[in-house]
């Protein structure tokens, strides 16, 4: 009886204080922003300094109840989905405020011209035209309501989607189920024209293996086949830059970027493709068409073209034509939406043996943190979410990240390209997390969701599994992997506490919303 | 009572008549062959005419006394060792007349002379004065009762050693015990010059990664590193010519070729090498320096010169230095004794899609039997030997063979390079039996042999078990592969009794060494 009373209360007093937080305040907030007056940062936010940019950063606009320590708005095991209770909780439900034409990557007259423009150049049909050979022609056909096309007018200054953007569940729908009428190589194999740069150790390599599927209007995809069966784990002599591509985990970097609330991975989904009539029948490109063969087996299988002479053993078979893969929705084009490619400051080597300085000097951060772009704004923060992101699914490819130009230097970093993640999931490569470990910064609000994704009643691996649930291909992730996760976020707060201990809290972390009444106990 | 005296019979039988075949005819036969005339073929041997060559044939010399089907000469489960039991059937005692110096393949004096000469010019002290490197130095020595020259010095036109020659236990112990002193690429390798040539689909591939060690006393062995665990199968849709190559495969097929008393195989032993002490630091060879690596989990490791730059993933590594291995006996240089290679008349395709003319017309054989130097002598008869060897190991990849020039065309076929076999236990690759069954003809010494290993006093997999007991590197085959041995000349033995059916005993099974009184029943 005690128990309902208290619970009875903690729920009123939620209630309240949401209803206060989200709804009372930013319309008050909402209504001093017109007069231009931007937040005065807090005290505690020395080392981010006031950021420019195209829009007037709105960061500190959001704002958010994060629950006290102890005070448990579920019980632990109150059944039911616990991806759906997390998605409800404060912290995920931050307003932002409304977007205006500058936040938004594109217009919708611009994109509707650029897609009326493409129907009109019937590019499809030319292509037809210029090959000899029979391919299964389709209908050049435009939807202004099209997934595609809404995430795309979706993507703005703050993520690559808003949290609850019905485009994104229907375009994973689209992906797992809308015929392919179109395949090609990715403009990256194109790049290579066929020729294996063998004065690189690095690429190209096995991993180029990719292949781009386009769909009724002007959908496109980026299709990576299984290499690997979930349970195999990448040898220990394997070096990061050998290491085979997972179409696993760009499906499960995908759900656990939406999970962290980051909303920086393009939307992935798992699909059993059928290599003969979804790409070879479908595909105008000879070259791609010569890679295809027929296994002693009788698979359907191809070859990444640089490879193919030199390394049949690098081919990928369906059975006897269907193949899995993952599915990744494709930004819009670089003519449209242009990116920039910027070197990760923590960069590995690449090499056999050589070392980069941020793995040999303990102040390296230092020297990152004087310089541009680095030494304002938060792209520092960017990096550190980017490192916690890869630290948890293991990835150390991270040579380069990319941003969009239009939102300058306080634009988001796009987490593009998670294929190289659990690859091993009893090993926690401590180095990836040297961003964090070594500028010992974080932003309030990443902190306070990785404290809330511990929590039993939500728990990390639980709510991947269940996220991941939804996928064609489950499971996605086997269980170590699964356990790897959880074991990883607890690194994480463990590094972020011993942080807090040598430079104390303010020093640590950066309010990047407004904050609540009471500060969360760390 | 009554079985015992019918065995004691049967017992005072065997050994009676193994006296009179093994010890009298001989010995009257030594004598009548001394005034030069050679056996007359059986009437059944049509479809082998007299055989021409350097020496006067002696095949049809060899005798022996088939045991009789039903008379077991030992019980099937007497205990003790099977392999011994086996050796000393007399099956496997066919005498062989003393081999005339025309017989051998090299001279004693012949081959003192060379590396008396090789001694003197110090080869191995002058390849260390032209590099500049620091290597490990031996004294150049030769010893005339080196193991390795006694192998050499026994290899006759019947077969590489005889079967009680004690130089061949010596060589796998010296192959498994002696100090590597010098390490490079094979020739092969060297041929390649580190290019890639990616205009063949088969050549070069992950496989070129074996090196030929130096031992003292001009010890040489091809050492093949292991690239597969026992216990992983070749995948289904890999091609044959891309499938690893298999250190275990070449232990176990030197093992085999010696139980079916073939004799064909040079001497291989398994051995754990030190890659750092026995080829890193023994080198002279820069290229080969140039490969070595430390792996991510500090494991030494090296590439294969062609792949150095593109596939890293195909590196060998060290726990931490040391690596599984075969080590194959060398034949004598190709300047004391040149071998030619053949192309195998039931060669694949190599593509993708091509088939070879044996593969759609069944009636190739014929075309073969007319065609030199398939028209007369043995020499079909020793491809179809070979062709059951490769069916019991599993190796469509036989494109070749190789004979000694000095033998001619009566030479025995070398089966070298046997490291593609046992890839499959799951799968009895009928097409390799091809010969057989197309040209429904076998040697009798090779099917009553085949008989006597199906029978539960022997049977091939305890035998092979065995046998491969005594290598370092022990299990060398997983009981999956030994059963597959067993399956598999059941299926032999089936495809003769096909064509026994088909076209008669006579027409069959080619008499290739002197009747017993008692011809064997099939």
């Amino acid at each position: 009886m005690r128990r309902d009373r208290l619970f009875l209360a903690a729920t009123l007093t939620a209630v309240f204080s949401a209803d206060l937080y989200f709804i009372l305040l930013p319309k008050l907030r909402s209504i001093s922003q017109g007069s231009g007056h931007s937040c005065s940062c807090g005290p505690h936010n020395l080392s981010l300094p006031r950021q420019g940019g195209l829009a007037t950063p709105r960061l500190s606009n959001w704002t958010s109840v994060p629950p006290e320590e102890g005070v448990i708005l579920e019980p632990a095991d109150a059944g039911g989905s616990k991806l759906e209770r997390l998605f409800a909780d404060p912290l995920y439900n931050i307003q932002i405020p409304v977007v205006g034409p500058e936040e938004r990557l594109l217009q919708v007259e611009q994109l509707m011209e650029y897609y009326r423009k493409k129907v009109h150049m019937k590019i499809y049909s030319e292509a037809a035209a210029i090959s000899n050979i029979t391919v299964t022609e389709h209908e050049v056909s435009f939807d202004p309501d099209a997934s595609w096309l809404k995430f795309h007018l979706g993507i703005n200054r703050y993520a690559l989607y808003s949290r609850d953007d019905p485009a994104v569940p229907q375009l994973l729908k689209d992906m797992q189920n809308m015929a392919v009428i179109s395949a090609d190589y990715t403009q990256d194999e194109k790049a290579l024209k066929g020729a294996c740069d063998c004065s690189q150790v690095v690429k190209p390599s096995g991993h180029h293996l990719k292949l781009a599927l386009k769909m009724r209007n002007f959908a496109k995809a980026m299709f990576k086949p299984m290499r690997q069966q979930r349970d195999v784990e990448t040898p220990e002599d394997f070096f990061y830059f050998v290491d085979f591509q997972r179409h696993n985990a760009e499906i499960a970097a995908f759900h656990l970027d939406r999970i962290l609330d980051f909303r920086r991975v393009p939307p992935v989904a798992g699909r059993l493709v059928n290599v003969s009539g979804e790409v070879l029948q479908v595909t105008h490109n000879e070259d791609l068409r010569a890679v295809f063969f027929t296994s002693p087996a009788n698979n359907t299988c191809f070859f990444a073209k640089c490879l193919y002479v030199c390394k049949t053993e690098y081919a990928v078979c369906g059975s006897p034509d269907l193949l899995e893969g993952s599915l990744s929705a494709y930004l819009p084009g670089l003519s449209i939406a242009p990116r920039i490619s910027i070197p990760n400051p923590w960069i590995r080597s690449y090499t056999f043996t050589g070392r980069e300085e941020w793995e040999v000097n303990p102040f390296y951060c230092d020297t990152i943190k004087q310089m541009y772009p680095y030494n304002s704004g938060n792209r520092l923060l960017n990096i550190i979410d980017m490192s916690i992101f890869d630290f948890l699914i293991g990835n150390m490819d991270r040579h380069h990240y990319e941003i969009f130009t239009k939102f300058g230097d306080e634009g988001f970093l796009l987490h593009l390209d998670n294929a190289r993640g659990f690859g091993r999931h009893s090993q926690d490569e401590m180095s990836i997390l040297a961003p964090l470990s070594q500028c010992c910064m974080i932003k309030r609000s990443t902190l306070l969701r990785l404290q809330l994704l511990v929590r039993p009643e939500y728990r990390l691996s639980d709510v991947m599994r269940e996220s991941l649930d939804a996928d064609p291909l489950r499971p996605i992730l086997t269980e170590p992997h699964l356990s790897a996760l959880d074991r990883r976020l607890q690194k994480v707060l463990r590094a972020v506490q011993r942080c807090i201990r040598r430079l104390g809290e303010d020093e640590v972390i950066t309010n990047d919303f407004e904050q609540a009444v009471n500060r969360r106990r760390l």
